[in-house]
């Protein structure tokens, strides 16, 4: 492979402006939302509302009870008599279930996957009925539009937050929440389910656990499983918040969190999902020099780069919990599809007709991880196609420009 | 770029031995040693002791002074009358001086570059005279073979550690101190300077720095500068001390010292300084499973490839010192060629031919950077030479395998 991360692309500057959108706005919104009927009116912006959905009791993969399960979800489009229409997106680790639309006509921005769902998009909400659902554990858990439920939850027999009495979740688990939603609804079967890097793994999740439900897959950034490699890549990221005092081994209220630690796990995430011509563009705009004369002056002084990461970092970890990330990290690193002792046996009960979309500069989820997924349904007799996203943006291609490959997902979703 | 990383070659299971007695014995050695002659006896293991070199008074780039410098150095092969016939080799992050040869017939490992440095070898001790100095702020404070000067050493004017008292130091402060040793030793010219990682910071340096000392300079796994992305992922390192608690601002002793903030970080230099082939052969050799029953059981236990990149760690660490491992990344972190402004202005001033021989799956110090420095240094007139190593180690390429392009090296050495 060659890199030649150095070239700037004048080109490319909207897609950053798009990025900076995203990283800053979308993802820590910080907006007021107005509930507003869910349309589906051309030239109109797609107006959506978070929903509710409750069990009362859950068991999870791991054998254990939670009680009182809530997750928010958001719908665009309109469900057929038949309901036959239902398309899946899947969230990816620090996503959200507004995967589209906007909750109020001002909002900044809308949903992340907002180029790809939406009248006359990819994923065309005149056709099916796009179905969106928050996680277990999902990480912005003070988020006003987020509903989750996982450490930083009330533990009903204590009165106190669930800490890490919280048990275990997996990708299975996810998928179980987002079925018993679906069911709720008088659905028992889908038309695709379609989802980014983490997202990736519960729409493969769907295909090998429940192969009637599923038809089509399409598979965005993602992987059949977490290999070791990226088991360890993923500890990367919760040492840090283990590491913070104020962590006090998962035991701390809102007003005290973890916050230094959890930052640390931001800034990491955010270089793990981008690449060197990003962050060399990004120093560019912020005059970034070798030889700053801060951190030449004072070992406590940082470069402007470091403290452009730092800054969003502890902006979006406002919104974030920090025991929230732990179990998010420990349900991907646990994955493996079909949650199969190996990928092999995970993949030999899926039928779903299959589309991957790894991203040609990923550096957290990289190409060979779909490549091999692809690669092991084809010879099991499996259809299955193979794209890859262009762009220098690395794993983030995936959430702001999967629309590269807007017609071919089109297409898929159209195959018998 | 494609990756093919789940690919495993038979092949490489002698390379992947190779790795793990550097990583394990090497880079960590516990080893006695006995002192014994410089010798370069055809034949017989290259035996070598540590010399000490002394400065009474050093005053840093950044114009701050320290007294009592004092760093270990090795030495190969036998300096001509002429003193013309010096290769001096610098090394890299979590190395030391001791690049080739053993301390004893019996240790079970020699210097990182044995293979490339030694009678008859790449870097030929018959004709040349190698010396390698201990950086400042040497990573392995605590090693019986390194001497070093840095956080961990003694202040003459409090009697206590510098921790963050010490200065910053640069990469151009690792240089003064080698020119400073081979003036004392009446040397004023190199044959060449040759480094890996960190090394080819300082070989660079010494190109830009003092031209007319350096008539040729080898570059491997190396970077003209620390780009903004390389400055950010340095950061990464850093962070986990910090957050120690036992850290406390620098201010610690060898007796309670941050030793999980220290682990945390060897642990991430590690994983990025390999890649997805190594790590999932090592998860295959260790019976890791996506869905390990452990961690599925509770938040608090951890993987087994996990577990073993920390028990590594771990082990490492006791040799090493936390605020080292700050002061290092710093010193990259500043690093562009010659300290100048930028990139362009530092290599203006080299005047020696170049070799720069990057790892092909380095995911480090990624190619584009030494790709960048030798097209730069090609379109000023410089002869400039561009090689890759194959490969699947990453950047450990560098170190353990670097004898891949031996003959290079050596033909290298010959020219005018």
């Amino acid at each position: 492979m060659q890199y030649h991360y150095l070239k700037f692309r004048p080109g490319t500057w909207l897609g950053w402006l798009s990025v900076a959108c995203i990283l800053v706005t979308l993802l820590a919104q910080q907006l007021k939302a107005e509930t507003a009927p869910v349309a589906a009116q051309k030239n109109a912006p797609l107006l959506v509302e978070k929903q509710v959905f409750s069990l009362p009791t859950f068991t999870t993969f791991g054998g254990k009870t939670i009680e009182n399960v809530n997750v928010g979800w958001e719908a665009y489009g309109s469900l057929t008599p038949e309901k036959d229409n239902v398309v899946l997106i899947t969230h990816y680790f620090s996503g959200t279930s507004h995967a589209a639309g906007k909750y109020h006509s001002d909002d900044a921005a809308p949903g992340y996957w907002d180029n790809i769902i939406g009248p006359g998009k990819a994923i065309d909400t005149d056709r099916f009925y796009v179905v969106s659902v928050d996680s277990l554990v999902n990480l912005n858990a003070y988020d006003e539009h987020v509903v989750t439920t996982g450490p930083a939850s009330i533990n009903p027999k204590t009165g106190q937050p669930y800490g890490l009495d919280f048990p275990v979740v997996t990708i299975r688990d996810f998928v179980n929440v987002q079925k018993a939603l679906l069911e709720s609804l008088g659905i028992n079967k889908l038309h695709a389910v379609v989802g980014p890097s983490m997202g990736s793994m519960q729409a493969i999740e769907w295909a090998s656990a429940y192969p009637s439900w599923v038809p089509r897959m399409v598979s965005v950034i993602g992987a059949g499983e977490s290999d070791a490699w990226t088991t360890a890549a993923l500890e990367h990221w919760a040492i840090p918040i283990r590491l913070d005092s104020h962590w006090n081994n998962g035991d701390y209220t809102q007003d005290n969190p973890p916050t230094q630690g959890l930052a640390a796990a931001l800034m990491l995430i955010t270089q793990d999902a981008l690449t060197p011509t990003f962050f060399n563009q990004q120093g560019e705009q912020l005059g970034f020099k070798n030889l700053e004369q801060g951190p030449l002056e004072s070992i406590n002084h940082s470069h402007s780069i470091v403290g452009w990461l730092k800054q969003r970092a502890l902006e979006r970890s406002k919104k974030m919990d920090a025991n929230h990330l732990l179990y998010l990290v420990r349900a991907c690193q646990l994955f493996v599809a079909g949650h199969k002792q190996n990928l092999e046996q995970g993949l030999t009960d899926v039928k779903a007709k299959t589309l991957f979309i790894p991203a040609q500069s990923d550096l957290l989820l990289m190409p060979y991880l779909a490549q091999d997924a692809h690669k092991r349904l084809t010879d099991n007799g499996v259809t299955s196609h193979y794209l890859t996203l262009p762009g220098a943006l690395g794993h983030l291609e995936g959430v702001v420009n999967a629309s590269a490959h807007a017609d071919a997902i089109r297409e898929f979703l159209k195959s018998e």
